[in-house]
């Protein structure tokens, strides 16, 4: 990495939730849209904002560029040394350990998962997206009567070489749902009604409950996303602190509860993850969006969250910039809010180091198993 | 302006959102009333908080006292100067370049938009509330038959001389409505009730609509008062993430959102922003109120606003003090924020400059209009 | 008190809610239980969290220990020297001048009144929890139709040697009930109800309405437990924002409403204390469990709350260690946030100093009554 030194203490990072890089080049529109959660066009300029400042300043110097070089001038070199280049300086120098990769949302414009772990230089593993799954099952042609079972065998089988299952219900329908996992006789009716309408993604709530469920049968860590996101959800209703009647229901399970992202609710995330024995929490997307706030958003969450339940995630997609920039808001972060404790005499070198190693690897190893990682 | 030097590049300084200064003398009473969104009488005096602490730091000198001068000093003072010399003390040290006026509330206790302007030393534009154009066509003598079409007619032509519209749903009912525009079949309807048993302000949720989507059919900005305000709303139904329907509904049309104040909810807001092509945020108001805290309310928006959708405004009611306080704490939040950017090599220095210009007036002046500003 | 020097200028600390302390001793299941709001087991270790770390760095000297002393160190101390001495030296290590104590919670495992007086070398005046109140009549035996009469009878009783009035209704239902009083008849249809098929704590929220409106009868101040807490409640319904019909339905009272905690709701509860004339406010709780971030929180409630309206609590239960750090916390946020405008040239000295002793004490002496406290 170019830029100010790195005085994070360990190595490892392991990003528990992130999506794959953009196989082929991004000209300048297309780079513009992957630096935004938002719709296009915008009255607004994407670089004009703390992650584009982020990416000229620390990004350039990777591409050879001096930092804060103009967007022009990033993006003409970013084309003369084309993708694979970029994708390999940007993804080698984030120095991730693990990445966990949502496999199931837009997977054919983006590098295969061998692919983007040969170009990171680190194992990438599959984190299963439920409502992809339950989609594909329908396109296989289920009638209503067989779709619970065949929901849930297809979950089962996919999450046998997955290391997650993920949730996109925030998107689907937001929080607002019944947290019970719903009857089959439900389910049935549901299904019966969405396989004979169906023209777009998964939206009913009762089958969106039926295959969050079937997650959590797997036994694996569920990921759900919350907060921050595109304008396709209704931001309140992706408030993770809706989840807390799931939090409850899936207590006496042994399933961790994982809720990514969370901004700007990740106090209520938090909140969560103190009361919860089974529930973590994450800033991800926010923490690289964010730039240099990025150490407010992982000091408000350890206002109440135990060190034991946050993890590190980049929740990045298609552009590599935001694989290294999400790795560098999280070291800076860690060290400005740890150090700056050991510096003021509230917390003693040692702890720094362990509570440091927690939070970028160690919860995560713990959580999503030592034999697995 | 006496006091710390003032460090602020840009002399450029829009006020996309104020009202007007008292026109006579304010006696201790009416100086506290209006120195709180509060209802009196409180357990507190008013000159104990953040503004009070701001008013006798940063507006005594301007009135030839040392800072930190007691309220009793300076409530003396400004009898001794008098009304008119006192706003215009005030008002040319704030600095600002043009003024956009709210002129629908308690306007007959205010100075008239030419003599604002002349206190200013600046133009002073119209901002028309919508819901007291509805009013006065009501008080017309209007029928419920003609009710739609006179009031789309006066807005329209009450517009003309407009820089923007603005809507005060949030203290009329909250946000909590359809976002939809509502069929003419159903104001007539509504305008029927209405128009029978009214007695006080428009505070039917189908009305307000109407002459919301009215506003909207002028093309001209459309300001919403959102979040912080006094009793007479509901903070939580004025929270502006409860206007994301509305923001959809409005986001082929052409018409800029222009989401005013918003604390304590402007994360949320500034989300809007983020994914809406056409929604804009500040955090006028509550800037002046939080005092040396305004910095950190500006770093939180711009987490995720884009720069290039932040604007300036006062919010500033009755008290010259207000438009002073408004300008002297927003110029400080952004040289603390940006040029703590620049010092930590986060951002270089054109940048900022340019950044600072946008936030401070270039925004504003985009979005209403080169060639009306 | 051990560690940094304590440059607090004012020695009175009236603790304006709290609970008594353990009366045996803790062992390390039981210690670390009281050191989280969770539900245990948990996947994350209690001590491995800022009030932890807390703990170890700031209450170990206290013991005889060096700081940052292990846990294990610090548990073997603390049974060495045995809960009365422990109690003893971390409760005058608080330096709390009187403690206003919530007798209604699993008071049979905690010290008296007058025992935790003693202890701390300060007087402990009775907080009346209402709910506990309405139980007790319910255990005695009463009918429905006796029920309103002798619930209002046996609060108007107890409320004679209390402090204050405070009710869990963010515990018990939430605060999306109707603000207004009940009538008698619906009382009794409630207690009706509740009373045959009674065998958990009062979770009608009639009769919660009623027993919080014989709360409010007795003229006492009113605490209200927002926000933080265990997992009983769901957070977002403890929001104190949702009081806000209760706030305009009791403004005519007389009676002092104090909000408790209102972690992370703080900026909207101190909205409601700076719009409604009687509403005031407290971060207790949440300022001891974030540690290090306690000054930001009380910086982010004195944005808009009046100085007058913001008072002092620990919260406190069971472990001596909770009302040593809170105390800790509480003198260095407002040596933090005042002090730092003072060198920021925002505040006077003389200001700094009168309002720090009006949130520390004189806003609590003023609410509670002279005569009383």
């Amino acid at each position: 990495m170019t830029g100010a030194p790195d005085r994070f203490d360990s190595p490892a990072l392991i990003d528990h939730h992130c999506h794959s890089v953009l196989a082929g080049p991004a000209d300048a529109a297309a780079f513009g849209a992957l630096l935004t959660e938002g719709a296009t066009p915008s009255w607004a300029d994407p670089f004009d904002s703390a992650l584009g400042l982020s990416v000229r300043r620390w990004c350039a110097p990777v591409l050879d560029l001096p930092p804060h070089a103009p967007a022009s001038d990033y993006l003409a070199r970013r084309a003369e040394l084309g993708p694979a280049e970029v994708t390999r300086r940007l993804l080698t120098a984030s120095g991730t350990t693990a990445l966990f990769v949502d496999t199931g949302f837009r997977s054919s414009e983006l590098l295969g998962l061998a692919e983007l772990g040969t170009a990171a230089g680190a194992p990438a593993f599959e984190v299963l997206r439920l409502e992809t799954v339950a989609e594909q099952v329908a396109a296989g042609g289920v009638g209503p009567a067989q779709y619970p079972d065949s929901v849930a065998a297809a979950v089962a089988s996919r999450a046998r070489t997955a290391i997650a299952c993920k949730s996109v219900l925030a998107y689907r329908h937001g929080f607002d749902v019944d947290p019970a996992r719903p009857t089959d006789t439900e389910v049935r009716a549901a299904a019966g009604r969405w396989l004979r309408g169906r023209s777009g993604p998964l939206d009913d709530p009762v089958l969106l409950r039926h295959v969050l469920w079937c997650g959590v049968d797997t036994g694996l860590p569920l990921q759900l996303h919350t907060g921050f996101g595109d304008p396709d959800e209704d931001l309140h209703r992706a408030n993770p602190i809706l989840l807390t009647g799931f939090c409850r229901a899936t207590a006496a399970t042994g399933v961790a509860v994982m809720l990514l992202h969370c901004y700007p609710y990740h106090r209520e995330a938090a909140w969560l993850a103190h009361v919860f024995g089974h529930v973590h929490v994450d800033v991800g997307l926010a923490a690289t969006y964010v730039g240099p706030r990025a150490s407010v958003l992982l000091a408000e969450v350890l206002e109440i969250a135990p060190f034991g339940k946050v993890l590190y995630s980049s929740d990045a997609f298609g552009l590599a910039e935001l694989y290294h920039l999400a790795a560098l808001r999280f070291r800076r972060a860690v060290q400005d809010l740890l150090d700056g404790w050991r510096r003021a005499g509230e917390a003693a070198e040692p702890d720094v180091h362990r509570i440091t190693a927690m939070i970028a690897a160690d919860n995560a190893y713990r959580v999503y198993g030592p034999g697995r990682v």
